[in-house]
């Protein structure tokens, strides 16, 4: 995607072909500035501090993470480090996970001196994926707001198509063109008239901050909202659907997304509004089933609830204190909506409904 | 209740008699600093700037209002002057009519020269009522407190009982005590394990910085989480109950709080928590049945949203921007949850069922 007229991705080998280059993600949407990342432990570093984030995203980092570390020493040893260094960034999304299997799967056969060649072929690999599946998502996502917008009563057909989206699932989360937001971007640039309520989500603020910077440089029409307006959005008609991405989807369909999706999924359902999630089938994780109490969720530092980043008067980015000295706070990063609450699974293979049959119908 | 071991209200008549005192809640928790209003102009700017918010303190601000006003001229012209000027400040919170009213009703048939001491009488009768139902309603809230407490399985009972709350309705809310916290104030003093989850309730944080202010002057156990995480602990069985105020409440039970309550009273549905509303009964409208269509909901300004106010490194009060430049933002300031998701309605007459059948039995 844009920005200022620049094509982006949110990753990239640099030309020496022995770092690489990320966009640091937590100075959006105030400043774009750009790192370099030359060894694995700086790409652990990158994926734990949220320099890069987003299940996808996370992914690619971690493949191109073994890369570097077999570029200094090939040796299993060295593999085994890299891969468990990288593996407990972040517990929760699965990509991480899939990508190092993926990686680790194919060296681990080869020769010592073709392992780091390899290693980069399939890093680039997974990231040329991860483009074309996102492509795909925003491809099968477009007939359904096509579809979600025809639904609609006569006399609302000329209006905008509110989709309502939680956290950033846009191409910030991805290489490019994003999981949630792939079919907003695809519906504008064919003309769609489209208008999407951007969720903060707090306590990181994605939404306000990344997915409100994406949809601005696209020339998106687009509203920031707290967290807590969304139901009442619903309940006014003003939401005609929601699209989420997924972390971790079981194979029965429940999908483990960044925390207050559930939220939203209830309201939705309460009101009627279908709720969509966007996911390439690299979430899926096939060895679960029950969302709810089988999937690890990250707890995060309390200071990202009590304390919160911003631009302040000087130009600065600087952080202001929200709660008294004497309180603490808890922080889950993720939460779990159940399969039952979905309307329908947007991968990249086509819609599925959320549950095992389809899933299994689409993928096996 | 307690501030460092003095004993405070939010609003008091000044010794000279023609003007209160506030606290500005604005800059809790970072500073305790206390304002006086001598003009029905200052009382109207300090509820709708925010100075005093909750529907009863408000009530009791705009009641004090007309005092001021009453007391520089006490025409019927600068009665219905100031009448109208406090009555549009915040279009929500019912209370603010009903003490509009109440002052208004008793005045308009005095001789002017009575009517001044006759506003202030009034007011100072309404502040004291106030502080009598919020005791009384955590009388009665603490008997549910109890039991819940009771209802849990044998083995969880010596747990801390985990009441979840939304915004501020403690005694920052009121004159004294509050209506939400009240019950949780009661029990804690009759030495029950409570602890409080703290929802920080976006954009404007009332529950980081002033419920969490208030129950750690108390000395109660809570934490703080952002909006999006209360669903998640309800679902894995970590909020017993959940506890909120109300600024205006149908005759049928429905209501209406700050902006995110709804999407609490479907997570506590959807996982059987039981979900209370706690109101003194002037904030029932009983001229209205509708919630979700008949009350009107303000909407604030968009920086509310677009940048947030803390405590700057430099130990100043100081404002972030948390959005993009070209992003807008969409500021609802309430929203209604409907009676179905209601457990019960905590009064000071009792606790009634969230249906119009039950509050006439208990009112009428």
């Amino acid at each position: 995607m844009k920005i200022n007229g620049k094509q982006w991705r949110t990753i990239w080998l640099q030309s020496n072909g022995n770092s690489i280059g990320i966009i640091d993600q937590r100075k959006l949407p105030h400043n774009l500035t750009t790192q370099i990342i030359s060894t694995h432990e700086e790409a652990a570093d990158a994926i734990e501090n949220m320099l890069v984030r987003g299940a996808p995203l996370i992914g690619v980092t971690a493949a191109y993470g073994l890369m570097l570390a077999l570029q200094k020493d090939p040796s299993d040893e060295s593999l085994d480090k890299a891969y468990s260094k990288l593996l407990s960034t972040r517990p929760t999304a699965i990509n991480l996970r899939w990508a190092l299997r993926r990686v680790r799967k194919l060296v681990i056969s080869l020769p010592k001196e073709q392992r780091a060649e390899a290693a980069k072929k399939e890093a680039q690999e997974i990231a040329e994926e991860d483009v074309f599946t996102c492509k795909a998502i925003g491809e099968h996502g477009l007939k359904v707001l096509r579809q979600v917008s025809n639904d609609r009563f006569f006399e609302k057909q000329k209006d905008p198509l509110n989709v309502l989206t939680h956290c950033n699932a846009g191409w910030l989360a991805t290489v490019d063109w994003g999981t949630a937001l792939a079919p907003i971007y695809k519906a504008h640039r064919t003309g769609m008239n489209i208008h999407v309520w951007v969720d903060e989500t707090r306590p990181r603020n994605q939404g306000a901050s990344l997915t409100a910077y994406e949809l601005g440089c696209e020339g998106i029409p687009h509203t920031v909202i707290v967290d807590n307006a969304g139901g009442h959005l619903m309940q006014h008609g003003l939401v005609d659907l929601v699209i989420v991405g997924s972390d971790r989807t079981t194979s029965r369909g429940d999908v483990c997304n960044k925390i207050g999706t559930y939220l939203k999924a209830l309201a939705a359902y309460d009101n009627s509004v279908p709720f969509y999630v966007a996911l390439p089938s690299s979430t899926i994780d096939w060895e679960l089933t029950d969302g709810l109490n089988e999937i690890p969720i990250e707890i995060r530092s309390p200071l990202e609830v009590l304390e919160i980043n911003g631009l302040l008067n000087n130009g600065e980015i600087g952080t202001v204190k929200l709660c008294p000295n004497k309180s603490t706070s808890f922080n889950p990063a993720f939460d779990v909506t159940p399969s039952k609450l979905i309307t329908g699974l947007i991968t990249e293979q086509g819609v599925s409904c959320a549950n095992e049959k389809a899933l299994q119908k689409l993928f096996k």
